[in-house]
């Protein structure tokens, strides 16, 4: 497995366009579209939250009918949740749009909106961006990287990837990009992530495979608490790698699951890493857990403790609060059993042993806590299991930028 | 029933003193001693945190042997949490030097702290001032207030409350002092609380009421969702108002009940509204619920949201986020029979009807979320249930003070 340049049209057959259809942005592109030039399998995931945005209702009931899926249209913008029926109806026209000026069957093409919730889309914008799109489609990584840029809100960078994996004699490649920046705790949020793959694969193991990776990416991740109305991710293969498809869960599965896995998990981390007013990403794994259950309730607890991404923006060495917020996860441990080091690309310190403060130098914590990436260890030895979540921290620009969203 | 002035020295018989004992904080007091003339029953509720700081673990088993309790010690700027088998002992060495400083028997002293966690306390330092205080113990106002102050940390107010009631030709009073600013998220958190009364109550319905009232008060409030390894509720009633012995759960148990629910719903607006960079009190009501439980989980849920908090900070009456956070709560609802409604000192308006956007004025909305006290009601329209919650707004001071508390 090794990664490759590009994002959702480094897989054979996948085509890319984005347009400015000034939906609520001037001066950018703002829709993308994502085509196949066959139909494919599809597999989605969709937000837990009962406030569910129409085109989140809208891809769930396709993706589980069982037809073929060919197009993705994705506006930023405009969330199109909390819009009633005019919302639904808005999803319908769009993708009625869609199928005719691509030419494709009724019911291959599936929405998504990202923005702010409980404004109607308006429509005649959506329309046309779309009959422009599609004359414009490209397989090119330029196309995919563009279509990145468009689906961004206050994301501050894109985000893609692509990697190749050898399926018996065939290349396959996978490859995708997301969106994802503030309203991020993804149980399925104002994330979007779409994966594409060239991969023959049956529907049942690619919605499986999805399914069960999104436990460990997506879901993994917090940016504020705040799971969206609008988290999505869809997953196309189109078969054209020429593999022979697979329909069971051997090494060829396997093979198909990690590559997928690193596209997920490095997609999941561009989010944490680019939360909203983010300066770094913080990644906490729990070790020696009793039970996966038990490490990843306790690493979700320290990624969104408030209190501890405030002291990750300023440098400190607060362990107290990462054992706090430890200790109202619900999760149970022994607090006079943890060990806690911090580490990152400037060092690696451990600074609690079984529950209290060793001796070390603030100015070394301060040291390692002072760069781009910094990773939280709590061993609580009960067990073998452990997790890994990720977030980002607190900081003045998350509140600016959440202040006057709207404005 | 009626407010009067004061706090813990409010009711009869009982005294404060406060000193600075240079723990944490070298230019202003730093702890305070309750001092009862007579042996109080005392009641207790502390935090769900599964790290507890040692002066919980030394309440809650003084609280429940069943001993009187005289004296209560609080120290501001260390938290004794973390602190392993050193703190437990100097629970056990505050308490000594109290009993010896006061003349009162072996088991009756009560210990807090709060501040910074993983520090061990100065014992010596601890020691002095308690020695100090216990010379200058007063029943006034003044060393009420005092006291109040002492104990504050991040707090920007010194908080207290107190109230008469007639229990039979008695005249009862109830009063109580808290601090809580950070780390605010109540499951009993860095909140304490100390309340104290005259009132004769049996231990039993003293604990009893104790229980019952702060899961609509202390526990319905939140600053940042942390909940703190140092929560606790301290009620001392010491009987000097000479009312027949409260026994049973007629009338005067209801009257006492109202009485001390005042007090504990004062307390906790006060340290909602007293938020780290906090500038606004938000109240969250949820009526037409079907049961308690789910208005409980669905008002914390919105006051809980850093969108929502940093929304009102902004003055900007984004209710997407409101139906968003309702929507992750975990409790079910129709999100398209939700009306919201904002209203303040400002006036009131209806924002929302059956899940989507009225057309009201975003100027109008703006003046109603500019005051200082602002509540959000959400209407689910499912039953006669509802609950209230207390937060305050996300600010860029909430991101300043947490980013280098300890330095």
């Amino acid at each position: 497995m090794r990664e490759i340049e590009g994002g959702v049209t480094a897989a054979k057959g996948f085509q890319a366009a984005s347009c400015a259809a000034q939906i609520k942005y001037k001066d950018r592109q703002d829709m993308a579209l994502i085509y196949s030039q066959v139909p494919c399998k599809s597999a989605g995931t969709f937000t837990t939250n009962v406030v569910k945005a129409a085109p989140v209702k809208w891809d769930r009931d396709q993706v589980r009918s069982g037809k073929d899926a060919q197009a993705i249209v994705v506006n930023a913008g405009i969330a199109n949740a909390c819009t009633g029926a005019e919302g639904m109806d808005y999803c319908r026209q769009t993708a009625e749009a869609a199928c005719k000026a691509l030419g494709i069957p009724e019911g291959s093409v599936l929405v998504a909106s990202t923005g702010v919730i409980g404004m109607q889309l308006p429509i005649d914008k959506i329309v046309a961006g779309i009959r422009k799109m599609a004359g414009e489609l490209e397989g090119t990584l330029e196309a995919g990287e563009a279509a990145s840029r468009a689906i961004m809100t206050t994301d501050t960078k894109n985000k893609q990837v692509a990697v190749q994996l050898e399926i018996g004699e065939r290349t396959v490649t996978i490859g995708g990009m997301c969106k994802g920046s503030g309203m991020i705790h993804p149980n399925m949020c104002t994330m979007l992530s779409f994966v594409t793959t060239d991969a023959a694969i049956s529907k049942e193991l690619l919605q499986e495979a999805l399914r069960e990776d999104v436990k460990d990416t997506y879901n993994m991740i917090s940016v504020d608490g705040d799971t969206s109305t609008n988290d999505t991710v869809l997953l196309l293969a189109n078969g054209m790698a020429g593999n022979q498809e697979i329909r069971e869960k051997g090494p060829d599965y396997a093979a198909f699951v990690e590559a997928l896995h690193l596209v997920n998990e490095t997609l999941a981390k561009k989010m944490a890493g680019d939360g909203e007013g983010c300066t770094a990403l913080f990644e906490v794994k729990v070790v020696g857990a009793e039970s996966k259950e038990q490490a990843v309730c306790l690493a979700k607890s320290v990624i969104t403790s408030s209190l501890t991404k405030a002291a990750i923006f300023g440098h400190d060495a607060n362990w107290g609060r990462i054992l706090c917020s430890m200790g109202y996860s619900g999760a149970q441990f022994d607090p006079e059993k943890v060990d806690l080091t911090f580490t990152s690309q400037a060092g690696s310190l451990k600074i609690v042993e079984n529950g209290v403060a060793l001796d070390y130098r603030e100015e070394e914590a301060t040291k390692i806590l002072s760069q781009p990436e910094v990773t939280a260890i709590a061993d609580i030895k009960m067990g073998g299991a452990k997790a890994t979540a990720w977030g980002c921290d607190l900081t003045f620009d998350y509140v600016k930028i959440n202040a006057d969203y709207r404005s």
